[in-house]
Order: structure tokens, then C-alpha cells, then sequence
């Protein structure tokens, strides 16, 4: 009714009838979810994110999920439960995604109020529709309508829904350390990607790593007239300004020593798999909205997204930011940076690295710091795992085409965590589309995509079941 | 009573016996004027600069000047007020102040609301206290205690107090152009100056000038996930970030092109007289809080402020300033910047120079465009003009000491525009402390300079009509 078009009628006619016949509570519980402000990175949402990681349990136990429990992290709870009753063969997946979202300014740019959702066309509009908490519900909601329906899983299931994605990966990092055992399983699933441009079904097979810093400069105490001390005192906006160029040539390669020492170097294989995507590099950009294109030279944008490291600047201030005209010299300066990592950089190396070359060309007359706000390891998965097969299977079985298999550019630090401390293999199967406007204004969900992928998720535990991930070894 | 100790005794007794019975009345008038918050350079603050435009004209009618009148200018209006009775043959001056002031961020700093002014020790705290209202109060002040006591003026004065000297001097230069002819004079005597470290009485001598403009880059039309297209999109606080370091050396010397040709070099007879002055960079430091002075290589401390330009971020901004992280790149960034310049520099034309700069190493892929918010030109005062000589004995003869000549860091355009549109010679004579906070928090005047500056005004006065100033020809 509200422009869901299912391409392809699934064999299972009780299960589609039971999404039919559920779908308004299913939208209402969706937007129910999304109007929890959730934001982890600032602490005046706290509360919030208790609030959602409560309501997550319930719905998980409403759809038929068992040990439910807010597990205590170092930052926000996160949330477990599971349905093991698939038998000791049957494989054990971990479903992975995050209920915080980012912070939604600036809020004169969103039409509608981020955290009041509305359906606008065939899209739910509203922070975190996409970006986590529309992929988490959808997950929830494909539970309830199997164990409604046939009453069992054909896998046994993990639930693990964190509240720190957004923040800082070592929260769940830490909880994970010490609860490696609890979490034994065959796969990872994780849905916190979407799909290529066009969107076109795909399947994550890379994710970048992420170290996020703050420079602070610090100057006089106070703010300096600057016709009276312009000249002979540095000006701390100057520094910092100086030390951001200093960081990263204008062609986009970046001079910090050693940043490039352990980057994995582009087989002649990967670099055919980025050439074989439809993309147009064009119409891309006509759809970001820049005047050009830019890049580290010797790649194309799409190895420059999905396999090259970066730095940039995430937000800067400092001094006087009115109207008009105010003569200063700021007593201070701040920045927050980010380098996007790609296999086999180490972000708490990179970190070191970032930290020296910062002291070694920061300039004189101020006092410089930098502290690490977060980090994740970058990822790159195998083709040809049949977790990774199977989910093939079900994106062609219910979108009605075979996936794509994508190097995407973002960072998803739990993907790198699962692998190393877990040791399973990890599937990033997500279902937003590629206009979602994640992590910006107007954040939305493709319904079609929302719908599809909660039989899409169904699908895939029936692959999984008759796959050679059913070896039974975890259970 | 409130920590004024005159440092002699006038021989004009009855005047020095009305200042002792007013002061109460007049600490609480300039206390009232402080009270209206004229900052020039925010439109919430129309009104109140008009207001202030006001209470200035009534004060000045109540002192006694003559055809008190608001004059409108493209800016906020100017108050205009004479008192020319002392005949054809004394000199006429006019004095120049400025009753705006400049904001007031970062408000947390300061001890006491800004707008609230207080006594606090031998100081009155509040912005505007020192730059420039507290300089205009004492000559109005002086004013009314000349006419109260003797009935008139050993000279003709003409008082013109502007309310854009903090936000564009453009305003009152474009006024002064249409009224040129209605504002002859021999001498223009700017009060907007100070003492010199030590707070040693000075004559100011040279003032630089300033071109202040706003850079705005402009890139995606909203942020952007950092990890989807970084690597590919051009940041705009990276690219602002080069831009600004591109246009000065860490070592301190500006990139633009051009930009020194019509610096004039520092005679060696100007060099003796920076030597000359009484100052010790290691206190001066301590007393600026910084870790360590910076500058041109080639100059002193001294010559660095006073008489080499500058190049200076007054404020930057752009992306997420929140707590936490926010990975993005941000869809624009904007930076506040101004030099100041020395004679023979043309801020105009250093504006021409500065914009074609930006544009030439602005990066591909984001929208650059400058835009000039204020211009004003250096000046060099003879020392040796009977003006400026009667201003010294007035100096001496009220705070006990001969004055240094000191070319000073800051602008007052007006001074320029003075000599060159209505081609008087003019004399900074000014009374602030040189810890006075001008432009910063906590902005304070020294009431012993306050109580003397009126003697010393009312001095000057006499001493100029006694000079070779008075040859009467503009009268």
C-alpha cells in the first residue's frame, strides 16, 4: 500500500501472507524504533540509547527470541538474544548490527525532524532509518514471521545488536574479548551495508579501517587583539591550518611517514573486479553534487573509495565564527580528523604514526595535543566462502538478480573484531540503498529494499541450512 | 574615593575642584554608556548602536557643545557636536572616537557580564571601557568641566564619533568624503590609542592598516559519509586548510604575490627609535601567556607589531564541532581572515592580490570565493609637528613624564582618512592601559589614565592654542 513492489513471489505462501497481513504494525514498530534518539557520540543521549536497547529486547522477544539480555558494555549496552533450536548440525550464525546513529546537524538542512519519521514516496525518512536501525528491525521481523509461521529456524541464531557503532568500536570490542566463548558460531552476518549504485544487490567484501583523532591548539589564554600581538605571537587557527596541509598533499596522498607501509597493494584481480562494476563515474558525481571529482592519482574513484586510505577533516573551529568581522588572535583551535585505513593498516599504528608527524610539524608559540577518539581495522572477505554463496543465492532468489561484490569505503570495525577474535567468517549483507543519505540529513530506507531483504534474510537461513556451512563444528 | 591618584596637581584650581565634586555623577554616566551594547559588527545590535548614538549626543549637549546632531551614514549614524567660539585665529581641531565596540565571545571568560561594567580595583571593567567609549567620555567629560569653569575653549573643537570603527571603516570614509568641507580643521586628535608597556604615557605615531575578508569553500551540497566518498570528493576544511597554509611561511612571511612591493623598508632612524623603547620580549611574553614568541625572521618584537604586516585567521569553521565523532566530509567551511598592513600598502589592492592568490591555489573539486568585509589604510605621523610636540607637553605636564612615539600594531583607518581627505595632520593621543584587554575578555580602563586623560585633554587644549598650530587658517 505505501509503494512496497516485491519483484518476485517467494514459494512460502503462509510466510508472505503473514508479512502482508502484519505490514502497518510492521511500519509502526519500525518507526517506533527510529523515533529513539539514539546517539552515541554525544553523552546527552545516554539515556537514549538505554531506551533503545530496551526496546530492542522486547521487540526480540515478541518475534520469538530466547536469553534475551541488555549485556553491559564500556559504553551503551548491547543487546543479545538467540534461537538455538535448529539441531547440532545446523549451522550458527551471529546476526551483527548497531541501534545508535550519528548526530543529525545541521538540523535546518532535514525536511521533516530527524527523529519524527515519515514515509515520503517509497522511502522511510528519519536518522537511522538505514543506518543501522532499519536493517536491525527488518532482521527482527523476518524472526517473527518464520517462528510465526513455521513455528523454526532452519539455523540456530545469534542476535548481537550494539549501541556504539557510531562512537567508538572498542566498547563492543572489549565485550567481545571476554565473551568470545558465549559467542561461538559458524558465521558472522552483518547488516550495516547496502547496496551499488543503481541499487543493484551486492555483497560487502572490504570495508576500510578507521582512526579518528582531535587536534587541539592551544595559544594565548585568552583571545589577542591581532593588530596589537599580530606579528609576534602565533596564531593558533594558522597552526592548525598548517598542520592539516602538512598532513596530506593536494593530489590526496598523505605525508605522514609510514603511512603506506603496510597498505595491501591492488592485485591486478582486484583491480579487475572494481573495473568490472557498472559505475559512471559522471553520473556519480553529478549525484554528490561537487563541481569535480578528485583523488590520489594512478587509481579510479572506485579503488580510491574502496581501497585506498585517506585523511580528512571532519570539523573545524575556532575564534570568532559571526557575522561580520572580529580581530582576533583565537586563543585556540581544534580539529577533527579522520583516516580511513585499507588491509593491512593497523589503526593504533597509524595512530603513532599521525601523532609524531603532528609534533614534528606543528609549528612553534603554541602547544599542540592530539587524542585518538576511536578506531577500527579495515576487512576484506573471500568470494567463494559458502556463507558468502549462499547469501548470493538469496539476494538473487528474492531481488531477482546476482549480487555484485563490492569493496565499499566505509568502516564497519566490528567486521575486523569478528574475524580475529571470533574467527568466523563474516557476511556483510545489507540491504540499504545507495542514495540513503547515511550519516547526513534526510537519512532514509528504500521500503522496496526494507521489505525484500526481510524475505531476503529468511531465504538466506535456508541457503545457510542446506550450505557446507552446516558442518555443525560450533554447536 | 575609587583608587584615582593624580600624579600632580593642575594649576587651574577651580576646574580640578569641579572634576573632585563630579566624580560620582561621572563614573556613573560612563558607567550608563558602557551599559548599551553597540557592537557594530552583529545587525541584532542596530538599535542599540543608535541608542548609544543618542545618549552621546545628549551628553555632548549637556556638556555644552554646540549643533549636536546624529549624522546618518550608510553605516550606523555618527555623532556630530562643535563648540567654535575661540575665534578665528585659535586652531580648530577635530576629535575623533568611536562609540562601538567590539563582540564580546567567548562570554564564558569573562569575570563579570560585559555589559554590566564594575570598578574593580583601580579599573572599570566592561567591553568598551578602554576601546573606545571610556576615550570618548573623558574628552566629553573634559568638555563640560572647561565650559563649567572658565565658560569657554582656548580653541574651536569638533567632536565626530563614529559607530563602525569595529566593523568597516568604509561607513564613516564615505560620510567624511560627502562632508569634507563642513569638517575643516587644522588638526585631527584621535583618542583610540594607549600607553605603551608599563603603562607609560605615549604618543602613537604610526598605525597599521588592515584588509579583513571572508573565505568561503564550498563542496558536496550536504556532508558526506566520510567512508563512502573519502578518497574521491574534495573536503572543504582540508581544502581551506591548504589554502590558509599556502598563503603565509611557518616562518611568518606571507605567500601573496606582490604583497610586500609597497612595504616600506624601516629606515635605520625608525630602527633606532624601535630600539629606543623601553620593552623586554621575555615579559612580554609572560604577560601574553604564550610559550614562546614567533615572528618574521629579520625583525624585532617591536618592529614585528608595528611596522612588518601580518597575515591572521581571525576565525574558522566547518563540519561537526560536537562532542565525540561524526565521520563526514563537511559540505562547506568558512574562515575570517586579515592582515594588517604598513605604510605604503594599499588594502584595496592587497585585496586584488590576495583573492587572485586563493583563487590560484584553491584545490579542484570545491567552490572558493572571498569576499572583502572591511579595508583601511596604514599611516606614519610626523614626529616633530607642533601638534604632536603640544600633545608631548600636555603629556608631561599632566601624567609627569615626556611621552614615547610609538608606532602601534593596530588600525584605525580613520587616521588615514583624515590626512588624506581632509589632508590635517593628525595626533593619536590615547590613554588606555596596555593591559587593557581591548578586543578580549575582561576588557578594562585604568581610572588614573581615565581622570588624568580629562586634565591632560583640557591641557592640550591650551597648549595647542599657544602653538604655531594656531595660525587660523582653516577657521
Amino acid at each position: 500500500m505505501r509503494g512496497y513492489h516485491p519483484r518476485m513471489t517467494l514459494t512460502d505462501t503462509s510466510f508472505e501472507q503473514h508479512l502482508d497481513a502484519t505490514r502497518d504494525a510492521r511500519i509502526e514498530s519500525y518507526k517506533e524504533f527510529l523515533r529513539i534518539p539514539s546517539i552515541s557520540t554525544l553523552t546527552a543521549h545516554r539515556d537514549d540509547c538505554r531506551a533503545t536497547a530496551t526496546w530492542l529486547a522486547t521487540a526480540l522477544e515478541r518475534a520469538g527470541a530466547e536469553h534475551v539480555a541488555l549485556e553491559e558494555t564500556t559504553g551503551n549496552p548491547a543487546v543479545y538474544a538467540d534461537w538455538l533450536h535448529a539441531g547440532p548440525d545446523a549451522p550458527t550464525v551471529i546476526v551483527y548490527g548497531h541501534y545508535d546513529v550519528q548526530p543529525v546537524d545541521p538540523l535546518d538542512l532535514w525536511t521533516s525532524p530527524p527523529f519524527e519519521p515519515v514515509i515520503v514516496g517509497e522511502r522511510m525518512l528519519g536518522r537511522g532509518s538505514a543506518d543501522d536501525k532499519g536493517q536491525i528491525h527488518l532482521h527482527v521481523m523476518a524472526l517473527a514471521a518464520l517462528l510465526a509461521t513455521r513455528g523454526s529456524l532452519p539455523i540456530n541464531v545469534r542476535y548481537l545488536f550494539e549501541g556504539n557503532e557510531e562512537d567508538d568500536a572498542r566498547h563492543l570490542r572489549a565485550w567481545l574479548e571476554a565473551n568470545r566463548e558465549r559467542m561461538a558460531a559458524d558465521v558472522a552476518v552483518i547488516s550495516d551495508t547496502g547496496f551499488f549504485e543503481g541499487n543493484l544487490p551486492s555483497i560487502t567484501v572490504g570495508l576500510r579501517g578507521n582512526m579518528y583523532a582531535q587536534i587541539d591548539v592551544e595559544g594565548p589564554p585568552v583571545d589577542l587583539h591581532s593588530g596589537t600581538y599580530g606579528g609576534a605571537v602565533q596564531n593558533p587557527v594558522n597552526a592548525l591550518a598548517h598542520i592539516i596541509a602538512a598532513l596530506k598533499d593536494p593530489d590526496g596522498r598523505i605525508r605522514i611517514p609510514g603511512f603506506y607501509d603496510d597498505v595491501a597493494d591492488l592485485t591486478a584481480a582486484e583491480r579487475a573486479a572494481f573495473g568490472a562494476l557498472p559505475f559512471d563515474e559522471e553520473t556519480w558525481r553529478t549525484q554528490t553534487g561537487v563541481p569535480a571529482l578528485v583523488g590520489e592519482a594512478g587509481f579510479t574513484c572506485l579503488e580510491r573509495r574502496g581501497a585506498r586510505p585517506t585523511f580528512d577533516v571532519n570539523g573545524i573551529w575556532g575564534g570568532f565564527q559571526g557575522e561580520g568581522s572580529k580581530t582576533i588572535i583565537p586563543a585556540h583551535a581544534h580539529a577533527k580528523v579522520s583516516s580511513r585505513l585499507v588491509p593491512n593498516q593497523d589503526p593504533e599504528r597509524i595512530y603513532e604514526q599521525f601523532k609524531a608527524y603532528v609534533a614534528e610539524v606543528a609549528p612553534p608559540g603554541v602547544t599542540v595535543t592530539v587524542d585518538l577518539l576511536g578506531a577500527g581495522s579495515p576487512c576484506a572477505m573471500p568470494l567463494d566462502h559458502p556463507a558468502t554463496q549462499a547469501a548470493a543465492r538469496a539476494l538473487k532468489a528474492t531481488f531477482g538478480r546476482d549480487p555484485l561484490y563490492v569493496r565499499d569505503g566505509g568502516s564497519i570495525p566490528v567486521a575486523a573484531d569478528f574475524g580475529e577474535l571470533l574467527e568466523v567468517p563474516v557476511v556483510m549483507l545489507g540491504f540499504t540503498p545507495p542514495d540513503d543519505n547515511a550519516h547526513a540529513p534526510n537519512e532514509s530506507m528504500d521500503l522496496n529494499n526494507y521489505e525484500l531483504g526481510i524475505r531476503c534474510v529468511a531465504r538466506y537461513w535456508d541457503e545457510l541450512a542446506g550450505s557446507a556451512v552446516a558442518d555443525g563444528t560450533s554447536h
